[in-house]
C-alpha cells in the first residue's frame, strides 16, 4: 500500500455534512492500490473498542489519473463523531487516524468531527437542481424599446467594438422571456444593468438606478414579474469589487482631495487623484483607471454595498446575485453579504465568480456556489480544441467535482463560454457536431448547464469585444438545428431526474478511440447512461450493463435499442455521437 | 518521482499570507524524493512566459515519517499571485499546477492566490511571541479570603473531589502574583470564575457575577490591575456551548415550559423539562443534565453571549478569552465573536479548546490558536509514557505544526497537562527527570509554554478530580529544585529570542538512543541548538556544526564549552540530559 497517496482531513472537501446527522467522508488512495475502505465510527465522547463501532463500507466513487476516490455517508445521532479508515490491499490491512497510519486502531487516534451544528450546514436553494441558466448581455440581447437607446446607437448586426452600443434594453429581455422559456430556460443571469456608460456596465456609476439605455426600475420589475409567471429566476450581476470612475464617491474624492469623506473608500496613494501615466489608485486588475477598487473594509462601503444588495432583492424580487471578481474581495465582506441575501429572500442564489479552484469560498459561509470555470476549461480542451484526451477530459472534471463538497456541486454555473471568452463554437472552428457533443455532455452533467446567449442559434465570435455580438433575432440566419438540439438536450435533462440529480460515475473510457462513458443514477432514481463519441469514426464498442434483467436500453435521443445480454450491451457510435440509455 | 505523494493546494495550511505582499507556500513530497523544489511566479494578470517569472527556491523544512516539506515566501507587489512549481529529482524536472503534472508549464495552469486582502490578514496578538501561560484553577490556587469561603469548605490541602470546596479565591491569586511574575510567567489563563455552584464553575449560573465565594468584580479588577503592573495579561474562560442548569433563562424554561420567552435558547424536547432517566434537552457531551447546550444560533443567545465577552473585556481590562467546548459551537457565533473581542480591545487573545487538529477554526476568521492538545499527546507519549520513540515524536510535532498557519502556531498554548488530564508528573510515574527534561523541551518549543498550577513544585495528580488538588504553599513541601528548573528554563526561552521565535528545524535523530536535536534561529537571530537525551544511558554524539567558523558551543544550562571542529561537534549527553546550546 502507497501511504504516501492515502489523503483524508477531517473538514474541507474530505469532509461534510450532508444535514444534522449524516456527514459525507471521502478518501483519496492511489489508483488500483486498495481493495476495500472501511470507515469504522462512534460518538466521540465514546471511546473506542474493539468490534463495538458501527462500520461503514466506503464506495470507490471514481478514478482520476493517479488517484482512486472513495466515499461514504457516516450516521451519527449524537451528531458528533469520531471515525478511524480501515483499508486493504489484499495482503495488508492497515488503520488510519489523525496520527497517521498504525496496525492498531489504538494507536493511530480517530479523526473527529466534533458537532454538525445547524448553522454551519451549507444551505443552497433547493431550485438550482432543476436549473438551466442563460446568460445575458443587456445591451447585445434584443432592443424592445428603441425610445432608450443611447446616442450614437448603431443598427444591430453591426460590429462590436470595445465602446459601441446597440440599444438592447430590459424590455427587449421581457419582450422574449417567452423564447426562453420555449427554449427551456429557468434561470437568467443578466451582466449589469446598473447606471454605466459602458456597453457592459461593470464600471458602474450608480447602484441604485437602472442604466437609463436599459430602462427604468419599472422595467425590471415587469421583467422578473413575468420570468418568474415563466418560471424564470432572475439573477442579477454584482460588481463591488470596484465601481465606475463616474461613481459618486469617487468623483467627490477627486474633487476634495483627502477632505472628501469618501477619502477612505478606495486605496488612494495621494492627492490629486490623477489616471496618468498611470492611476494612483488601486483598481480592478492592474491600472484599469475607469474601475477604481472599493475598499470593503470601510464600514460605510460595506454598508453601502449590502444595502444595494438588500434593495434589489427586495425592490424587484430578483432571486439573486452572481459575483463579479468576487475572489478579490474579502472574506468578511461576503460572509456579511451572504448573511442579508439570505436573511432577505432566504432561496435566493449567490453564485462567485472565481476562475481557478474556488475551494476557500465555498464552505457554506460565503457563495452557494461559482461559475464553473475549471468545467469550461475542461470541455474546451477535450470537445472545441481537442488538446486533451478522454482521460485527460475525465480526470479534470473528477478533479473539480471532488474539489469541491457536494452542495457546492449542486449549484454550479456549468459554462461552455462567457462574455469573457471566445464563443465555443468559434473554438471549435465551427465544427457544429462538435458543439452539439459539448452540449449534450454539459445538460448530462452534475450542476446548472448555463448557455452564454446566442449559441443556441450558432453564433460566433472571438474574444471580447467580438463574443458580444448582437443577438440573431431573424430565424432564417438562425441555426435552427442547432436550436432544435439544444432544447432536445434541454428536454432530455429535464425529463430525467437521474441527469439533474444523481450521482456520477465512470461506465467507458476509450483513450484512444476517444469515446466516454458515464451513469448517472443513485438508490432511488433509475440509472442513465450518457455515451460521448469524440472522434471522427464510427466506433462498436462493448460495455457492463449493470440495469435490471431483462432491461433494453433505449436511446432517449433518436430512439434506437440495445439489447442487454450477460450483463453486456455492444453500442455502435457513430462520429461526435452521443447517447442517452435509460 | 512518486507524484502521488506531492500535495499542495492555494489555501489553508499549504498558501497563506504574512502580510500583504508576502506569501508563504509549502509543499508535500515523498520523503527523499525531491533534490530541488522551486516557485516560478507572477502577477496573475499577466501571463507565464517561459524565463520571465520570479523564482524562488524553496527550503526543505523538515520530514516526517513518509514526507518532506518545503516552504517558500513568494513576495507580490500587486497582491495577486499565480504560480507553478517545479520539482527536480536528479533525473527528472516536472511542472506542477492547478492542473496536475506536466512536462510543460503551459498545460498545468498555475495555482492562485487571488488577491490579499487586508481584513483576511491572520492577526495575532504580538504578546504572545513573549507568552508564558500559566494555568490557574481558582479553587485551588490560594485562599487569599477566607471570608467568602463556601460553607462546608474543607481544610487546604484535603483529597479533591467532585463536589467539594477549599476556599481558593480571586483575592489568593493576587496575592500570589509576585510569586507568578518570579516565575516568568507573562500570561493567567483562570477556568471559570462566573457564579457556578460547583467547585469547576464549567456550569454557569450568572454570567456577568463573580462567584462570591471566589469574590466579586472589584477583587476582579485588583487582580487584573496587579497583574499587568507585573506584566501579566489575564485570560478567561468563556464557557459558551452550554450554562448551568441554574442559569436563569434554563430556570425559566423549568418554570414556564413552551411558554417561556427563553425556550428556543435551548434544545428541548418537550415540556416539561425533565432531568431523569436522562435530560429530555441537549447538554454538553451526552447527556450531563447540569449543563445545558445553549443555542448559539438564537440571535437573543448570541447577543446575550457576545455582550458578556465584551462586558469583562471592558469592565476589567482582562486581556482574552480561553473559549471552553469551542468546537461544538458554530463558526458563524465565533466569528461574530471575534469581531467583538477584537473590536472591544484589538490586542486581545483568543483561544479555543481543541483536542484534535484544530485547522477549520485557525483561518484568521475564528480564533487566534488553541490549546495545543496534539502537542500534549506527543509530549506524554514521547517523555511520561515512553511508548513513543523520537522518530514517531518528531512526526508528531512536525505534523502538527505543519497542519496550521504560522500565525496560528505562534499563539499555541503548549500545554503539557491540564484541569483536563492526569498531571504529567504522575504520568512519568514521578520519575522528575523525565518531567524535567520535556519543561526543557516544552519551553524551547514554537508557541507559548503553559505550566499548569503546581506542575512547577511537583505536584501530582491523576485524572479528574485528582489533578485539581491545592496548591502547595508550604516550600518544604514544594520540590525546590523542580521550581527552579522551571525557572531556569523560562529565563532561558527569555533570553534567547530565537526560542521564542525563530524557526524549527532538525539537528538530530537518533532512533536507537533516543536522542533528538532541534535548531531554532532565522536570517536575523543567533540559532539555538537543542539537544534531548531522552533515555536512562549516556550519549556520545557526533552532529553537524553549522556555526560560524570559530565558535565554541556552550551549554546555557550548565555552562559547558564544546569546540566545533571541521562543522561538527562531538557532544557528551548524561541520562535525561537536556542541553541548550548556543
Amino acid at each position: 500500500m502507497i501511504l504516501e497517496a492515502i489523503y483524508h482531513e477531517a473538514y474541507g472537501a474530505y469532509a461534510f455534512p450532508l444535514n444534522r446527522n449524516q456527514l459525507k467522508v471521502r478518501l483519496r488512495a492511489k489508483k488500483g492500490d486498495i481493495i476495500r475502505a472501511e470507515v469504522v465510527h462512534g460518538d466521540r465522547y465514546t471511546p473506542y473498542e474493539a468490534g463495538k463501532d458501527t462500520i461503514t463500507v466506503m464506495e470507490k466513487v471514481g478514478s482520476t489519473d493517479l488517484f482512486d476516490y472513495y466515499e461514504a455517508v457516516l450516521h451519527s445521532q449524537t451528531r458528533r463523531l469520531r471515525y478511524l479508515f480501515h483499508l486493504t490491499d489484499g495482503n495488508q490491512g492497515i488503520w488510519y487516524g489523525e496520527r497517521g497510519f498504525s496496525d492498531s486502531p489504538f494507536s493511530c487516534q480517530p479523526f473527529q468531527f466534533a458537532y454538525i451544528t445547524e448553522q454551519d450546514l451549507f444551505q443552497v436553494p433547493d431550485w438550482v437542481d432543476d436549473g438551466i441558466v442563460y446568460q445575458i448581455f443587456p445591451e447585445r440581447f434584443a432592443n424592445g424599446n428603441p425610445q432608450n437607446d443611447p446616442e450614437g446607437v448603431l443598427p444591430w448586426g453591426g460590429e462590436p467594438r470595445w465602446d459601441n452600443f446597440f440599444g438592447g434594453d430590459i424590455e427587449g429581455i421581457t419582450q422574449n422571456l417567452e423564447y426562453l422559456a420555449d427554449l427551456g430556460v429557468t434561470v437568467i443571469y443578466l451582466t449589469p444593468i446598473f447606471q454605466s456608460p459602458s456597453n457592459h456596465k461593470y464600471n458602474t456609476t450608480d447602484y441604485y438606478k437602472i442604466d437609463p439605455h436599459f430602462g427604468d426600475v419599472e422595467d425590471v420589475k415587469r421583467m422578473v414579474a413575468k420570468a418568474h409567471q415563466l418560471g424564470i429566476k432572475v439573477i442579477f450581476d454584482a460588481v463591488f469589487n470596484h465601481c465606475g470612475y463616474d461613481f459618486f464617491a469617487f468623483q467627490d474624492v477627486i474633487k476634495n482631495g483627502k477632505k472628501s469623506k469618501y477619502w477612505d473608500w478606495f486605496f488612494i496613494e495621494d492627492e490629486p487623484v490623477v489616471t496618468k501615466p498611470r492611476p494612483n489608485y488601486e483598481t480592478f486588475a492592474n491600472d484599469v483607471w475607469s474601475m477604481p477598487k472599493l475598499n470593503t473594509k470601510h464600514p460605510e462601503v460595506k454598508k453601502y454595498l449590502l444595502d444595494v444588495a438588500r434593495y434589489w432583492l427586495e425592490e424587484t424580487d430578483m432571486d439573486g446575485w452572481r459575483l463579479d471578481v468576487s475572489n478579490e474581495v474579502d472574506s468578511w465582506f461576503w460572509r456579511d453579504f451572504r448573511r442579508v441575501v439570505k436573511e432577505t429572500k432566504p432561496d435566493a442564489l449567490i453564485i462567485g465568480e472565481v476562475w481557478h479552484n474556488a475551494h476557500p469560498w465555498l464552505q457554506g459561509d460565503q457563495y452557494d456556489s461559482v461559475m464553473n470555470y475549471l468545467f469550461r476549461d475542461a470541455m474546451v480542451d477535450f470537445f472545441a480544441k481537442g488538446t486533451i484526451g478522454v482521460e485527460r477530459f475525465h480526470t479534470l472534471l473528477l478533479k473539480s467535482q471532488l474539489a469541491y463538497n457536494d452542495h457546492a456541486n449542486r449549484g454550479m454555473f456549468n459554462l461552455i463560454d462567457s462574455h469573457d471568452t471566445e464563443r465555443f463554437l468559434t473554438t471549435c472552428k465551427e465544427q457544429v457536431e462538435r458543439m452539439r457533443l459539448a452540449v449534450l455532455f454539459q445538460m448530462c452533467y452534475p450542476g446548472m448547464p448555463m448557455i452564454y446567449y446566442g449559441d443556441e442559434i450558432g453564433m460566433v465570435g472571438k474574444n471580447d469585444p467580438d463574443c458580444r455580438r448582437t443577438f440573431i433575432w431573424d430565424p432564417h440566419q438562425q441555426n435552427q438545428d442547432l436550436l432544435n438540439w439544444y432544447k432536445k438536450c434541454i428536454q432530455l435533462r429535464k425529463s430525467l431526474p437521474s441527469l439533474r440529480k444523481g450521482n456520477y460515475r465512470t461506465w467507458y473510457i476509450n483513450p484512444t478511440g476517444n469515446v466516454y462513458g458515464i451513469i448517472r443514477g443513485s438508490d432511488t432514481e433509475q440509472p442513465v447512461g450518457v455515451l460521448i463519441n469524440n472522434s471522427p469514426f464510427t466506433h462498436m464498442i462493448t460495455l457492463p450493463a449493470a440495469w435490471k434483467k431483462g432491461h433494453e436500453l433505449v436511446d432517449q435521443i433518436e430512439g434506437q435499442r440495445w439489447a442487454i445480454k450477460d450483463q453486456t450491451v455492444e453500442i455502435i457510435l457513430k462520429p461526435y455521437q452521443g447517447l442517452v440509455l435509460v
